[in-house]
């Protein structure tokens, strides 16, 4: 059950899953009132984000249900508490994975909030008062002023969406990798799913020659002639993968699922830097000849910080990058589910959250 | 059978293993007559190094048979050819891991030979010539002048042989990593074998704050007496562990039987760098958490390139920093590999190869 708090007094609908079946219902819940610190979004659209298929399953052994995912929220502010100055009722914003930090360590500090030791998610956390955290598959939703963003005004706000996890995600290790300001370089893209369409945007308008990696070599097609990409490896074809090697300076490595490093790493130049995303339940396998014959590197990144989750908003709507996404309506997701965990979605799931009654 | 090239007439005496039984025995084989960029080298010692023991085993599948193993080579200098002007006769002198590489490439230009793609190593590769290289278990070397580096004068010609291997592989990640220019870091050392003893010396060396990471308790008096440690962290102590977590900038990781790198990277701080140098010959299991919670990163380093060797001796030679070593006589290879197959060795054997010959 649900931890009430004293000044959660909003009731909210939503939909959460309930147990480890998954199985999506509809819930309501209570909401914190809108603080001095906090802003009162209406929901207008949100992400399925493949956390949300292990979250609700409880594949991490660490779901508090019922649980109501969802980490890839658009909407309109409907109320601002007397602190915050820079949004006001009517702002198109946007809500990612972070929902609270400490504020005090070097990480948050420096806006790098996503690897401050206290951080709290959007959903299945804990937030300052002691309440569950509840996610973007609801109606409204009460969040710290620090952890929104504004939707650039060209982007719809549905395709916008995915842009909260999927976008910071992979633009996060991109900026780190210094790929924002240095085009020409040979970029890999491993998985082309939710984070992976996004990534290839992302890297063609920042003007690498981009190769995307995958076992499935249908996907060739489009992968070249709707997103750009320059270079296709079926990751399967022994052949492929030989002409690959050393080819590329840096690989973003989106595959949730388990998978061996090595291969990939073999596709990497002599100092190149394989980023893993995804997060694979199970440990990867890395062999070591691949990362030391080659002085490869194997990086984490999670997310992005708050000002470069603006940053990342920003530059999509620069360049006009939203998620390519199939829209449905509430009772629709576990059918979404069920789809995204056999990889039947192009590219990302996008909850109509306000139907007809959008603002 | 050894290949024979036309100009393969120099009969030397050595050591080598026949089959994968891995026992070493005594071999008469041919070495190159001394070719213009050659020099000759009366070998003196030469360590004993964990990829000896996979050599000699054939654990990698790769071994050419029989097998003259050895890659800590010093020695003094009996010939130079014509086009050798930085080395003369008499010269102290030391051969590491490289015989040969394209000297074309990126990587041979800025002197980063050991990661150009057609490296060849001081045993079981393919010289130049189409030879089969032997290694440094044996009385007399040719070597390509642009793989051979001085011995400082203070340095010990024994204790200085594994500096060739274990010291460069250990120096040059602390190089990268920037640990010979900026003191005061909090430095791991993951092993305390041939190469983690060196490690922690020249991390002291450069002022830093050195953990050591093992598995056995039993090390802990030594590491911080002898070596210098300041701190030490037995693996298989959760509790420890946990201590631990969140502390280390740069962790080197010089263990070569598999291993999970999950808990080692929990030791690191955010955005912190573990450096593979041991090389498990079956793949490493990488958990994402930490490595993407944490910004982490994962690097392989193999060896070094020429210029940085030489610094590395002189480096050495100005802190005064050789090996441990055990000093063995070539009829106790057999003993001395079995040995160090249960890491019963403190911490590097060395062959007195020229025993009551030296010069």
């Amino acid at each position: 059950m649900a931890v009430e708090t004293p000044n959660h007094t909003q009731t909210v609908g939503g939909w959460a899953a309930y147990d480890s079946s998954g199985k999506i219902a509809p819930y309501i819940f209570k909401r914190r009132e809108n603080g001095v610190n906090d802003v009162t979004i209406k929901v207008l659209y949100c992400g399925i984000c493949h956390t949300d298929l292990h979250h609700v399953k409880n594949d991490w052994g660490i779901t508090m249900y019922p649980v109501v995912p969802g980490h890839e929220i658009t909407g309109v502010i409907t109320k601002v508490g007397s602190n915050v100055k820079n949004f006001k009722v009517g702002d198109r914003v946007g809500v990612g994975c972070l929902a609270a930090s400490c504020l005090e360590c070097e990480f948050c500090k420096s806006s790098q909030e996503n690897y401050c030791d206290q951080i709290q998610f959007t959903y299945n956390g804990i937030f300052w008062d002691g309440s569950i955290t509840y996610g973007g598959y609801s109606k409204m939703l009460v969040a710290d002023h620090r952890y929104v963003v504004r939707v650039p005004d060209n982007l719809p706000m549905d395709a916008a969406a995915p842009l909260l996890c999927a976008g910071i995600t992979v633009f996060s290790p991109m900026k780190d990798s210094q790929l924002l300001e240095s085009p020409g370089k040979m970029v890999g893209i491993v998985g082309l799913g939710g984070l992976g369409h996004v990534a290839v945007k992302m890297a063609k308008a920042f003007g690498h020659h981009v190769t995307v990696i995958s076992t499935s070599p249908s996907k060739e097609k489009e992968a070249r002639q709707r997103l750009g990409a320059d270079g296709f490896i079926v990751s399967t074809n022994a052949e492929q993968m030989q002409r690959g090697k050393r080819t590329l300076d840096v690989i973003l490595d989106t595959v949730s699922a388990k998978h061996s490093l090595g291969p990939i790493l073999e596709l990497l130049k002599v100092n190149g830097t394989l980023v893993v995303v995804g997060a694979p339940d199970r440990p990867m396998d890395l062999p070591s000849f691949p990362l030391i014959f080659g002085k490869r590197a194997v990086k984490g990144s999670m997310t992005g910080g708050m000002k470069e989750t603006q940053e990342m908003m920003d530059v999509c709507g620069k360049h006009n990058i939203t998620c390519d996404v199939e829209l449905i309506e509430p009772d629709q997701i576990n059918e979404a589910l069920d789809r995204l965990a056999r990889n039947d979605v192009r590219y990302r799931f996008v909850i109509d959250i306000a139907g007809r009654s959008k603002l």
